[in-house]
């Protein structure tokens, strides 16, 4: 049993609400137990100067914590002047992660913009952030349909992202702070709907892993997966039943 | 009659969360209406280098707006590489006004931070900053005491604030971001529990103002922060028997 | 008595030099006791991108200090790599100051930028500032006024800036650094010829203040700016007869 | 067959100089075909503050390019004036493995910054960075064990890198620039000597991949390390037999 | 004869104000014509950290240009968030030419910062630094010496600088900005009262020039320099004669 | 005799080899002894802004050490954020330098870019780097007049550059590192195939240099730049023919 009572194999509860943001075209505040991330989606009708004139959209993201989102206090970055390695490794993942389930083409010259803000931490912030993050893009991306009559919805697949690691040689999904800090490897998980993996990123800084563990992660990050793209079709509704048409 | 239905002398509904962040010494979600600040307070115990052996304490305030807090997503300051002019004057009179009731010698050689970040904003950011500011400062200072068993309660009375306008000839209290955008006079007071004034500052950037005009905005400001005041104390319940023994 | 033999409601003694740097636009060089400040205005035949278009001019001021304009000598900015929150605080105070009394339309689309430049202090270096950068304004416009051939001038009533404070119980005007580091409340106040506010700060760090002695202080405040706008037409001279006429 | 002219499951031309830096206390020059880094090793005599004390090493690494390693021209960093998330990505991964074969406690306090520097880029710097970085890590370390008769040599293991792809349903072993650019899914695979894996990253921005494809890359991948590790034991010489003693 | 009527060989009308700052330890309004510049000289009683513990004092300059110093307005450095490489050059210039005539031991750990701000500009601006720098640096030693009671006077030279260059095959001492612009050679000499030279630093970016060019050159700005110090020796009076005693 | 056997007046062994790069229109790695650089040229079909339109092309170079080419680690300048006084300077100095031999109205509006990255240091960066730049430079001009069929070849003459000092009464000729840290004058000189300067940088820092001893170092620079230039046309061949005929 794990220090918060939960299985080997079980999620922390996942609560999700959307449309928290009055302005933003997509938004909602997402929570794996004590993580909570408030995710919006800006659409910006213009792309990037290095896509101008190619008739494809573009999907970027930014990723932030408050500065007591932590335990500890952390400095702002805008106070530093800099975006420090983290962060930006955690958002250029975001962006990819995102960018693999949209038909850019079909989305037009437009830039959505997904930030994530972990208002409190309690590990798992990217996946959290991914999780949530796809379904704000949902909406924007809804928004833009509706509003320039798009002929093809340009989301093809749904998409979340879970942590799992191995503790006491245990595989563990879903891991909270606690356990983040004493894993011996650990390992984020991007897939979609249809069970691809979109992003594998597995590190074993206190020491190396074996081919078995890493099987026995997948197997876990799948089937919480599955889990949490079964939560995102209950908040999104019918707007879910338009994805995947657009490929 | 306003936008919103409000009567010229009437503050917009305020909600206060308090203890909203797990991890703070203190901590509040407040709103003024759709204008959303997370405030938190944390402790450090040191000071500055420059206040190094005085035996006083300090009290700091930064002070930010999540991207898309507002209609047009605002770029993120750590992006910019630094904090733009508005945001330090925001949080330099949000530190200064807080210190105003703080018996600096009496808290002892820490610091506090508050951390005001806006997660949605419809005008008076600044003005629900320090009204927020406050309360998670009394439960940040009522840790110390509880922690260091402190002889002295050593905040020496209650502080609110609110924003005044002059639309049309007439003074209005509490402006949300649409009158904002349209008064002549925009003035922001901060007032102690026994009435006196912190800060004044009115900008008739559009127009100068007149005598009788700023004797009509602070009479509405006046009675506002009243109000603000009653609530603070219903929200700190027991502990407002404590503020105001330390001087 | 104070500590330089002034009374309570006696100015220092202010020196302007006016066209003291022979590539500006318009230029001074004013002194507030020996507080001195070079201001110049540039003008540019262009405005901000965010103004383009709109048919209307722009002002705005930058302020900076010479390194050893202080007792201790301050580290530079450009050493620092960026702006600190009082200079941006300042600058902006300057520019919204003088934006109150052009006309912007009348002006066309172009820019002027105030440089107020401290190379002594001694106290009141933001109010010098504003009264010395509205003279240098005033003669840019007429450059302007005079090589564009505009049928309108553009400057719509005179404008001087004061400091005041609360030292013992005494309202004094116009504080030295000396007296500033002292009082318990500084009020800076900015008004214009026809004697309404431009824009009030008063600030209690120390201690609240009262809504008398905040009376007292605005009544003295208006008096030294009346003589201040006194030296103001002196300098200028024949120029004073077309302020006001623009509006 | 490769544009190249490989085949599947054929590592490019790799070539190694040791000691090509006289001043550092490791270095060589790695080419991986074009690709080509420059590795050198700087041994500290201390530890980054936040270890301070725990009687533990640190091993660090910085990477950069040349503007001109790439086809077109990168702008410097330098100039930039500040890291761009790939940089960070890249340094962070190149320390992150590394350390994973260092028995810090072993090491004393110390720090080794390995600086692998990119003079030319055909794909996999990053990779060719951590297979020169581990070399000069070896020589730096040994440089310390003999000048402070360490009792035990603090590398426990061997340490490569390799890319794997998939083009066009094609799993393809140490992808070219040429490749990289065209693949569905590029994995970095570090791997040690006994064949433990310490870090992978496998993206699959265009097109998500399937376990199938992953278990394919990871076989191509395991085969390459291989190869790499018998060159660094070639170029180690009996330096080679004192690693995996330490731990 | 030249544009503004002087002989080839004729330095502009220099004036010298000395302590022009009331709070600097050594300062001076120096003028060659209409290049105006402030030198203000800082006694600081420690070291930079690279030469802390080895008895011996530190020189150090900085430089820069109030925005409108010159014909077209500048971008503040502080702005721009970093100096230029102009800037650089020329503070590292100063500084380095002034500690050639300074016995660092005999100042003792201390550190002397000399600001040259130019507040117009006409050509010759760091020449005119050099020379109005030294004089502030005097007094400013002078006041150590004073103060703690120096056994040795650590200045052992007089120190001027001066502008030559070949405008139409004709050698000119001490351009002016006009001149300075069309010159085929642009050379700044800084020499001792001994007559030996301490920097010379010649560019012919235009065009190459010959040996004899340059001797031309020389000749005339060691007569200029040899003026400089005559009016250094007036100014400074008394001083004078304690120059060059310390060596 | 000189520490590394040399007699005073010769030059260290000179290493050119062409082509360096595979992606760069013009490369060299140049080899001063132990001071290595890598130097390449990129042709930009665009100038600057300031210089559109004007028909002109426009040379620049930056400059930069990898962080172990000095004996003591470096710190990136790309971390610092910023580049140093002594990188601007050099890369200023470099730029200026190969502009005067290049006929830019012949060159037609392209942008040519020298990187110097010095791979490994022990004195004399900046000219070897100059001599290296040079070589780089006609290649790329080569490439350019080729490709566009210039009527004109561009260069107009040859440049090379060393450095000369004076250590114990004595002119040396290529000071190496340990040299260069004892002499009391260190001079770099920039020199035309006609024999003309281009460049004279004398810094006597330690003490001041009398008029003979400048003699004797002009003397000395100027037979190494003879022979170095001598080099730079044997690694030219044929391309040597066709430069000084653009003029």
């Amino acid at each position: 049993m794990r220090s918060d009572g939960r299985e080997y194999n079980q999620l922390r509860k996942v609560n999700i609400i959307p449309h928290f943001n009055k302005h933003a075209e997509g938004s909602v505040l997402i929570e794996f137990g004590d993580t909570k991330v408030i995710c919006t989606a800006t659409v910006d009708e213009k792309v990037p100067p290095f896509m101008k004139g190619e008739g494809k959209g573009w999907i970027t993201a930014e990723y932030s914590m408050l500065p007591r989102a932590t335990q500890v206090r952390n400095q702002r970055e805008s106070i530093k002047g800099k975006l420090g390695g983290r962060t930006m490794e955690i958002q250029r993942l975001i962006g990819r992660a995102l960018r693999s389930v949209v038909n850019l083409e079909a989305l037009g010259e437009r830039t959505i913009t997904l930030d994530c803000d972990v208002i409190q931490a309690d590990g798992g912030t990217r996946t959290t952030s991914i999780t949530g993050a796809y379904i704000a893009l949902v909406y924007a991306v809804n928004h833009i349909v509706e509003t320039h009559k798009l002929p093809v919805f340009p989301i093809t697949d749904f998409l979340a992202s879970v942590s799992v690691g191995i503790l006491n040689d245990q595989a563990l999904l879903d891991l909270n702070y606690d356990e983040d800090s004493k894993v011996k490897v650990d390992m984020n998980v991007v897939m979609t709907g249809k069970g691809e993996y979109v992003e594998i990123q597995g590190t074993g800084e206190e020491a190396p892993f074996s081919r078995e563990e890493m099987d026995n992660m997948l197997m876990l990050a799948e089937s919480g997966i599955r889990d949490l793209i079964g939560l995102q079709k209950d908040i999104l509704g019918p707007l879910s039943e338009k994805i995947g048409n657009g490929q």
